[in-house]
C-alpha cells in the first residue's frame, strides 16, 4: 500500500525507460551498432517529440529521471576510472594535453566564425561557439568499454584529454558568460579557478592513488561483503560533488574516484560489483539524453540544413583539433582519438540552456545546438566501433 | 561541465544520505543492533528535525530522494522474493492467512476504540484506526535478511501474511475513505478489487513460477553477462507498477517478481548481482524513512504521552493479532511472527497523509501517527534479532 498514491507514474516511467533502453540496445546490436546508439535512439522515440511516453517536465533539471541519469553517468565514469591506472595515463600525458588544448581551440575558432557568419555579433558568437567545445566523455567511454578497448593507448589519450578539455571548456564558458554581461574578464579569477581544478585533480589522482597502493586492507574491515563497494561509492559521490564545487563536471570527480579505487587490492571485486549498478542506472542516462531531442523545432528544411552544417562543423572541428594533437599515434590512432572527442552529449545541452536563459539565442538555435550535441553523440559510436574493431578494414581478410 | 548548474545540491544530498546510512549502520552493529535501526536513526539525525542537512521539500512525495527510496525498497523486496520459493510459501499458506486476517482485525478494532475514546466520532475513528493496520514488509524483511533467517518457517509466514495484510488494508482504506465522503459502501466494487488483487497474485506467483521452472534458458540469450539481471529488473519494475494499478503496494509486485525469478536456473547469479544494487539503493529508503520523523510536533509532555499510548496499542494489537494467528508455530514462533508484523513504516505515513489532506485530523495527530509508524519500525528489529539469534535466551548456555 505504501506510496500507491504517487508512485504509479514514476514506476511506469522507470519501467518504460528501462525497457526502451534494453529494446533499443538489442536492436542496435543486431544492426552491428554499439548498444548505446540504440539506447539514445530509444530515448528519442519514447520521449516528448515522438511517442510522448516521457513528458517534457519529467526530464527537466532536478527531476527524479534527471537525477537517475546523473547517477548513471557518474557510475559509468567511476567504472571507467576503475579500469584506468594512473601509470598508464601518465605515459600519455603529453599527447593528451595536446589533444585537449588543440581540440578546444579549433572548434571554438570554427564555431565563432560560423556563428558570426550567420549574423551573431562577436560576443554572442563566442557563446554559441562554447557549445561546440566540450567533449562528453560519457558516450565515448561507454563505447570504448563495450568494445573492451579501454586499455588501448588511444583510449587513455581520450580520457586524459577529456579531463583537460573539461577544465578548458569551463574556463572558456566563464569568459564568454562574463563577456555577455558586459563585464570585463578577470584573468586573476580565471587563473585561480584553473589552479583549483588542476590542484584538485593532482591531489586526488596522484595522492589518492599513492595512499591506496600503499595500503587498502582497511577497506575490508567493516560490516559485510559489500564494504569495499560501499566505501568506494561514498568516495565516488563525494568527489563528484567536490568536483562540481570547483566548477568541473561531476563525472570528473567520479572518474578520479574510480582511478583511486583501481589502485586497491579490491579492484577486481569492485569491477564485478559495479556491473549490476551500471546495468540498472546507465540506461537512464542514455535514454534521457535521447529524449531531450525536440524534433518539432527541426521540422523545416531550413532548420535541418542549418543543423547539418552545424553538426558537420562540430565534427570536423573536433576531428581536426583532436587528431592534430594525436598525430604522434599515427594516422589511425589520430583518427580514433579525434572521433573519440567528437560527442558533445549533455555538455552542449547545458551550455545551450544557459544561452537560452541568457537570451543569447532563440528556441530554434537552442534546438539546433541540442540536436547537434546529440547527433555528434549518435554518429560517433559506430565510427569508433569500426575503427577499433579487429580485423582492421584496411587489411583484406585474405591478405 | 555537464549538469554543474543543478547537480551540486542533489549530489551533496546523495552523499550525505549514503554516508549517514553507513555511519549509522556501523554504529548500530557495534551496539549489537541490526544495521537498519542505525540507518533509520541516521535519517532522523540528518533530517529536518535535527541537523537539517536534508530539507523537508527534498523528501516530499515525488522528489528524487523519495523516488530513490522507492526504488530501494522495491529492490529490497525483489531480493527477498529471490530467496523465497513458492513451494515453501504454500506450506505455510493457512497460517499466513490466519495471521494476515486476525492481524488486521485486532489493530483495527483496538485503534477504533482508542480513537473514539479520545473524542473522534466513529467514522473518523475508523480512519485513524486504518493507520494502525498495514504492516510494512520492508523493514522486517531487511532484518530477516540481515540475520540470514529468510528460510525459517516464521519468515515465510510473515511474508505470506504481509501480502494478505496488504490486500485487506487496501480494502479497509477504501471503506473508510468512502465513509468520510458520506457515500455508502459498494460491496460489489470492493469484491471486484479483492478479486483483481487475488487474481494478479495467483497468476503471477503461481503461473510465472511454473513458466520459469519449465524453461528459463532464454534468459541467457541476449547481449551480455548482465542479461538475466536486466530481464529480471524489467520484470520487477513492471510488476511493481501493475501492483500499484491494482491498488496494492509496489513492493508486492516486486516481491512476486523476485519469487518468479527465484525459480530460474540463474537464481544464484541474480542473488549475487542484486547485492550491489541493494548496497547503493536501500540506504535511501531507510534514511528517508527516518528523516520524516518531525520531532518538533512531539515536543510536549502531552504529545509524548499520547505517542507512547498509541505506539503501545499499535504494537500490542499487532502482536496479539499476528501471534494468535501463528499459535500453531508454538509460543516462540508466534512471538516472532507477531513482532515481525509490528512495523508500520511508510504505510502508516501514507494513510496519515491522506487523513491530514481529508481534514480528518490535525497536524499533531498526524505527527503522532507518523511517529508511531516509525517507532514501531525502530522497536521491532532489535526484538526480532534477539528472538531469532541462537543460542536462544530461554536456554541457559551451560545447560
Amino acid at each position: 500500500m505504501d506510496c500507491m498514491h504517487h508512485a504509479n507514474d514514476i514506476l511506469l516511467t522507470l519501467f518504460i525507460v528501462f525497457v526502451a533502453a534494453q529494446v533499443g540496445g538489442e536492436i542496435a546490436q543486431r544492426l552491428k551498432l554499439p548498444g548505446v546508439v540504440g539506447e539514445i535512439a530509444a530515448g528519442c522515440v519514447v520521449g516528448p517529440s515522438l511517442l510522448g511516453w516521457i513528458a517534457p517536465d519529467q526530464i527537466a533539471s532536478g527531476t527524479p529521471l534527471d537525477v537517475l541519469a546523473e547517477i548513471g553517468v557518474v557510475l559509468l565514469l567511476f567504472s571507467v576510472g576503475l579500469e584506468t591506472r594512473l601509470e598508464d595515463l601518465k605515459k600519455v600525458g603529453k599527447t593528451a594535453l595536446l589533444v585537449g588544448v588543440i581540440g578546444v581551440l579549433v572548434p571554438f575558432g570554427m564555431g565563432t566564425l560560423w556563428a558570426h557568419g550567420s549574423g551573431f555579433d562577436w560576443d554572442k558568437s563566442m557563446f554559441v561557439a562554447a557549445a561546440f567545445v566540450a567533449t562528453s566523455a560519457g558516450i565515448t567511454a561507454r563505447v570504448l568499454q563495450e568494445l573492451g578497448a579501454l586499455q588501448r593507448v588511444e583510449s587513455r589519450v581520450i580520457l586524459g584529454a577529456a579531463v583537460i578539455d573539461d577544465i578548458l571548456a569551463m574556463l572558456l564558458l566563464g569568459v564568454v558568460v562574463s563577456l555577455q554581461g558586459g563585464g570585463g574578464i578577470h584573468p586573476g579569477n580565471l587563473l585561480l579557478v584553473l589552479c583549483e581544478a588542476a590542484g584538485f585533480i593532482a591531489l586526488v589522482g596522484w595522492g589518492g592513488a599513492r595512499v591506496m597502493r600503499w595500503n587498502s586492507s582497511w577497506l575490508d574491515k567493516p560490516r559485510h561483503a559489500q564494504s569495499p563497494l560501499l566505501i568506494a561509492l561514498a568516495l565516488c559521490l563525494g568527489l563528484a560533488y567536490v568536483s562540481t564545487l570547483l566548477g568541473l563536471a561531476a563525472i570528473i570527480g567520479a572518474f578520479l574516484a574510480g582511478m583511486v579505487a583501481s589502485e586497491t587490492r579490491q579492484q577486481h571485486l569492485l569491477e564485478q560489483q559495479v556491473q549490476p549498478l551500471l546495468a540498472l542506472l546507465t540506461p537512464f542516462f542514455f535514454v534521457v539524453t535521447g529524449s531531450k531531442i525536440d524534433l518539432h523545432e527541426l521540422a523545416s528544411a531550413e532548420a535541418l540544413w542549418t543543423l547539418l552544417i552545424v553538426t558537420v562543423i562540430a565534427i570536423v572541428a573536433k576531428l581536426v583539433g583532436g587528431g592534430l594533437g594525436a598525430l604522434s599515434l599515427g594516422r589511425r590512432g589520430a583518427a580514433i582519438v579525434g572521433f573519440g572527442m567528437v560527442p558533445r552529449g549533455e555538455v552542449g545541452v547545458v551550455i545551450a540552456s544557459l544561452g537560452l536563459a541568457a537570451g543569447v539565442f532563440d528556441n530554434r538555435v537552442y534546438a539546433i545546438i541540442v540536436a547537434m550535441s546529440l547527433l555528434t553523440a549518435i554518429v560517433t559510436p559506430p565510427v569508433l566501433a569500426r575503427l577499433l574493431r579487429p580485423p582492421t578494414p584496411d587489411t583484406p581478410p585474405a591478405a
